[in-house]
């Protein structure tokens, strides 16, 4: 790029799949993207629009010539458009489905009024359907005089004379029939259909629960509207796996990469300040406790151990119990046998570390009342621990609120009060 | 099933998606299930049980009568079987084996001597290939003459005649076409090929990074063995998300939720081992500045803040650190702007809450002094839980180790142990 060689980097950049091309714009910084786009020109390619972080898209669109701009997006299929425009500014929306033919037009702008994150936005509108009483000759010769056909399907859908979808034909069998096989008698047994409005997320659970390939999507009165394919819904299953582990460590789920330092110091600080009220919240238990934390200083020194294995103990239960939440394993059903599980964990494991660190207490400080102080203690947070990590998410989401967004916090906090107050409040009782 | 209607049971499940009954296997007890499963009786199906935790699957497996395991395994394509044998213990290994065909049974003895989770052990057999030279008629002739081919197949793989791959055709573009165009006109732009032994999760990393559908997978020589298809690239990637977050959190990465107590102590106690030897170090820094604490009560008070917050702050980096490796995102082109972004971060962070805490330390304990050492405190806690953050999982990157695995606690011992020194340190050194 420095030697300003067009034909060398177009050479260069040829073999490269749109993917990597995008990954390769999002790791150089933004002077180098400006000046290959610029170089790379015409070439530049749909595809790479739609790979690229949302971070990136928006000025990458800006810096792309207006009639490259258009070109790339015209080659695009309507699911992808609509991934494109949602996050850019009306501006930009604009200038982008100005470029596109009247129907394409229609077809994107339909799928900007679904609810964001739902199937609507999800599927595309390129849809191969055939009607129900077609056979398998019929079939062929339509698919064979049709020129747009979508780039990728796996699919025919068979519709009722009122468009509704009532079966799914793969392609595969239909190209292993005759001529005179009737459609209908080739549908697959696994036939998921779903509204415009259903969430991405639950749409993604369902590809991957049923192994399905390509479903088709419908509007209010259960017309066929559009298909979405397995590869949209590995990206969404992607995505929502991104965001719960994002959102368990206290990172906005928006958080990127490439990212610069005053975004991502706006992402993190909320979470941060939040983990700084808790932070108080146990010194404040803490300085209940200043006599005895005056008199014997080895309180001090091992109080952060009763605390930190509440910690620790109590995420490991938290994480398991988040998980079994999204994919749905943990309900009802199980839930109160979960409870005791973590329950008697939480004994085992308490004693476990009680006998260590009583044993490690007395030879430190050569007393067996501190001993038996912080061996108490332990049993006592980790088995709230296990409490906490399970209840806390359970409870969450039975409020509606995203176990993975906040339950942290509040386990982390329970540990630390619980421990701190166990510890020092045996300490004090015993030893003052 | 109580009542043991076994008409009505049978009315009851046939509806249901074999993974749906998989999860309805694993909600209920050990008792519910067997006796649900003695009822079921023949209509048990060979997907139930490649939809099973592996946890339950033996139980389930033993519990079967050996003619209704035999049918249900035979209905099962060869990558299924393969999944469903590597966990199994030699004597249930050879009784499943014996009932398959001889052809079959080559075929997954074949595959399970490739290395566990790669791509050999991922393909299934069943591959439905031509030779390059093909038109589409002889195609679609050749499908319609074969009698077993895979349930569904959403490419033709071409090979030339030492059965080396060497180009997709998918069937929409196959059945779009004329009878008398070649094969080789129609091969898909995007092709991957896998060796056996190349890891599933590169595997599952590609299928979602080049929106692939199907590929092929090839033994030493170069030729055709098999295919992998997205459904199970899908299944692998929600796997090893779950491994990464289990891992970040210090649970075993085979933890399920229906593993009994014991199972569940022996995975997490390691974990929580190393947190207590982690924690103990904590306190051996503690203990270094007993004569400021005994003159200090307030600093007992305040010390676990600036510890809590640096783990926070360490955790956030961390997280990303590990995301951006796992998805190849975060390489050694844009390695060093990371960190120099996170150390930019932590110092933005750092001052913010080095003032707000400075301040309330001020107005709790009245003395400008401790506000002070703080805020000192707080800002290099931050800056380095940022650098050890992004700096601890490359470095283990480099070393061959799973970030996810090792990252956390070291992050937290460095943050920890820092964020205990910065603070007593500096109070010792100001204050007596």
């Amino acid at each position: 790029v420095d030697t300003g060689e067009r034909e060398k980097l177009i050479e260069l950049m040829e073999p490269l799949h749109p993917a990597d091309i995008a990954d390769l714009l999002e790791q150089i910084n933004a002077f180098d993207r400006m000046r290959l786009i610029k170089l790379y020109g015409k070439e530049f390619d749909g595809d790479i629009l739609s790979e690229l972080d949302e971070s990136i898209r928006e000025e990458v669109i800006r810096t792309l010539h207006p009639e490259v701009l258009a070109d790339a997006v015209r080659e695009l299929e309507s699911d992808d458009v609509v991934d494109l425009l949602e996050d850019l500014d009306e501006a930009q929306q604009e200038a982008i489905l100005e470029v596109l033919e009247d129907s394409d037009r229609v077809a994107v702008e339909q799928s900007l009024t679904y609810p964001e994150y739902s199937a609507g936005r999800l599927m595309q509108r390129e849809v191969v359907m055939a009607p129900e009483h077609w056979n398998v000759g019929e079939a062929i010769d339509y698919l064979r005089s049709t020129d747009d056909l979508p780039e990728q399907f796996y699919h025919i859908v068979l519709v009722d004379p009122k468009l509704r979808p009532i079966g799914n034909v793969g392609l595969g069998r239909l190209m292993a029939s005759r001529r005179e096989v009737l459609l209908r008698s080739l549908i697959s047994e696994t036939f998921h259909v779903f509204p415009v409005t259903r969430p991405e997320g639950e749409v993604a659970y369902a590809f991957n629960q049923y192994h399905l390939i390509s479903a088709p999507v419908v509007d209010e009165s259960e017309r066929l509207v559009g298909v979405i394919t397995i590869d949209d819904a590995m990206s969404v299953l992607d995505e929502e796996h991104e965001e719960d582990i994002l959102r368990l460590a206290g990172v906005g789920e928006e958080s990127r990469l490439s990212d610069g330092t005053v975004e991502t110091v706006r992402q993190r600080l909320p979470w941060l300040a939040v983990n700084l009220a808790t932070a108080v919240l146990a010194s404040l238990v803490i300085a209940q406790f200043e006599d005895v934390l005056a008199t014997v200083v080895a309180l001090a020194v091992l109080m952060p151990i009763v605390a930190s294995m509440g910690g620790n103990a109590g995420t490991q239960a938290l994480t398991v119990a988040v998980r079994s939440l999204a994919t749905k394993d943990l309900t009802s059903s199980n839930v109160w046998r979960i409870i005791l599980r973590e329950l008697s964990v939480g004994l085992v494991n308490g004693i476990c570390f009680a006998v260590v660190m009583g044993v490690l207490a007395l030879l430190w400080f050569g007393s067996p009342v501190l001993g038996g102080v912080i061996a108490v203690a332990m049993i006592i947070n980790l088995v709230v621990a296990g409490l906490a990590g399970i209840g806390v998410p359970v409870v969450l989401e039975r409020f509606g609120v995203d176990p993975a967004l906040a339950s942290g916090t509040f386990v982390t906090t329970v540990t630390d009060v619980v421990g701190f107050f166990a510890f020092l409040g045996l300490a004090s009782a015993v030893l003052l």
